[in-house]
């Protein structure tokens, strides 16, 4: 077997698509709405038997949460795809336009990335939320998902195909690996004639596997070492509830809190007080030896380990570090960030300006939570991903972001001096 | 022997840059330019022993003079780094701002892209053109040049060292990679930590290793086949006005002409015209079955081959063929174009219009030559590349496109609810 049918097929349909008008693909994805519903049956039954393998090969039960798919479940995937629908069109958005002395009119013209390789893991709503945001936007998608899922996303495939083809657009705009070897991602990651660009959804091994084998561009994100700066001028109440928010409202992912720098001169007050406020949260700490000489004999309280400065934690982790000036704190965080989301609290405009010019993360914060790094939060609609890169999009990615530009040249047959 | 120490160097060196401002900047870019002047003595006599070397090597006549430096050409090289003083500074620049609903005031700033490395050929121009481009945009840059320039290059680096250092710049924000193996190549495309774009300039074997070995984002272009078609409406005269010039007006070019449409309607009478009036500046053709039956007799004309239709000619070569229509003209460009520059000949609104919509080439013509494809043609002041791919930039990359962006949150203690 080979992809390179599966290339082609993709290569046409976003021809294809990219001509749609928006109408025609709203209307597809309202169609895949309503298919979903429609095929309900079918695709609890596939979950289910996906859901029963996953019981025998003793996936966690978090895991197993990921995977599940019940009515409910489906009726919001639905309902996500009508959202999406509701949102404005990038493609074919002018922009840029001008006219030159000698005469020629120009501007870019928005139109769809191509062929988008999304390779991804556990959860099948990402299926869904992948196809709608690619056919929103002109752009064919070769998915290849877990295969703990396959059973799922071969039915939620099917019926996205189904309803490509009832709203007249190609029906392999969106196809699906089927066979999860890795042979197969290997020469998916290969094919740059074929595929525009790789999304890889998950963790940092997935990441590192397409940056090392791809040919095609590799637009990675989502993993944030996020931290937070508690200066001298700090209001204090209001720090503890921005922080106790961005570690606490969803700890398992990537805008989450990770890490607190304390400046020395109020460290000795805020410190047992930032304990006292989230350790009933169940948060626990990871302490530098200038924090822990401070916290010593809370029970939620640890001597920080090596690499307890350099992790994701994921979840209702903590570390903490009493750093001596705004300068220790912006090198701390350009030693140890993932450049996702880092923040500064702070009643002094000067130090907010220092901090913002300095700290070169895709999101810098000040005085609010580093929860807001999410495309929804931002006012972008939809989200694809949160680039942690420098290259094409920084942040939370949009629609837009799934769409590049071509030049439009129009003359009266000018010729270059 | 290992990059490391110069990769660090350069990540450095970039961080300071970043926060250099722009008076900053084209003070260090006019020191660079007087650098030039005052070291000349220095660097011909390097590009004397390199041009000695490569006339002992027996280099063509045309890469020797590429190769070649004299007084006149360091005067222009160092009036460029002027120019590029003079255009606005990107970074810095807010865009996008806006406050949400709940307070959050948001912006994306532009920052530098950080560390670019590039690899390039012979042209010891290359080296202050990237270099200039680079520091104007607050990017520091790791170069590897060929080895047929090295001394030229090291004498050229070492005056910029000398400049950056006078200025109060970082010295070594601008690198270069003495060795030349290839294993440093390689070494160089695997440090995703320090480098953050590879720019390679040359032809399609070094693009080639460079998608095939790179771990960082390869931003690629340069190579056009590039089409006009004349459609049935085309202004003949006008047609071969614009035809001419954007074969033979610099035909070594990537946005020179390479084929030419022709639709059949007019083809009989406007294709012997085509050869009747290029011929005479040198140019021969490459003609398709239908083209050849209609230009017997022209010593210029030739039976197109299997691959003239997929060359690249950078020379005073055109490809013929007559096509039925607009469709197959748009179809012959999707399967043959490397959707670099592409255009129509045409007095018809809705062809042009059509065309427009359906190519899908970085630049997109109507009723003008293609050599318009230039950053400074189209008033982007500079250019660093063509763009072929379709990542972060398509066409002619100017400064803008040598910076990200970051998000900038400015709040009042927002939490996410």
């Amino acid at each position: 077997m080979s992809l390179l049918p599966l290339a082609q097929n993709a290569r046409r349909a976003a021809s294809a698509l990219a001509l749609a008008s928006a109408e025609e693909k709203n209307a597809a994805l309202h169609a895949i709405a309503a298919q979903l519903q429609a095929c309900a049956p079918q695709i609890l039954a596939a979950n289910a038997q996906d859901l029963a393998a996953a019981q025998n090969a003793g996936l966690s039960a978090a895991l197993q949460d990921r995977l599940m798919l019940n009515e409910a479940r489906l009726a919001a995937i639905a309902a996500d795809l009508v959202a999406i629908s509701l949102l404005p069109d990038p493609v074919g958005e002018q922009f840029e336009a001008s006219t030159l002395p000698n005469g020629l009119k120009i501007y870019k013209q928005r139109v769809p990335l191509g062929v988008l390789g999304v390779i991804y893991e556990a959860r099948p709503n990402v299926t869904i939320d992948v196809a709608g945001l690619a056919l929103k936007t002109g752009n064919a998608a070769l998915l290849r998902g877990g295969k703990e899922t396959l059973r799922s996303n071969l039915a939620l495939v099917q019926a996205i195909g189904d309803a490509l083809a009832q709203s007249g657009l190609p029906a392999d705009a969106i196809q699906y690996l089927e066979n999860s070897d890795r042979a197969y991602m290997l020469e998916m990651l290969q094919m740059d004639d074929y595929i525009d660009i790789i999304i890889p959804r998950g963790g940092a091994g997935l990441h590192e596997f397409c940056r090392q084998h791809s040919r095609i561009p590799v637009m990675t994100g989502g993993i944030g070492i996020c931290h937070l700066f508690v200066d001298e001028t700090a209001d204090q109440p209001a720090s503890l509830r921005v922080i106790h928010n961005a570690k606490t409202q969803r700890p398992s992912v990537c805008n989450a809190l990770d890490v607190v720098l304390v400046h020395r001169a109020v460290a000795p007050q805020f410190l047992p007080r930032l304990v006292e406020h989230l350790a009933p949260a169940g948060v626990t700490f990871r302490a530098d030896a200038a924090s822990l000489a401070l916290l010593s004999g809370s029970p939620a309280v640890f001597p920080a380990g090596e690499k307890d400065f350099d992790t994701e934690w994921l979840s209702l982790v903590l570390s903490l570090r009493v750093v001596d000036d705004l300068n220790q704190a912006i090198d701390h965080i350009a030693a140890h960030s993932t450049h996702h989301s880092d923040g500064i609290l702070t009643r002094d405009p000067a130090h907010a300006n220092q901090f913002v010019a300095k700290v070169d993360s895709a999101a810098v914060y000040v005085n609010a939570s580093t929860r807001f790094t999410d495309g929804g939060q931002l006012g972008l609609g939809a989200e694809v991903a949160v680039s942690t890169q420098r290259l094409h999009a920084r942040g939370p990615m949009g629609l837009r972001e799934l769409t590049t530009y071509k030049w439009v040249i129009r003359g009266d047959w000018q010729v270059r001096e």
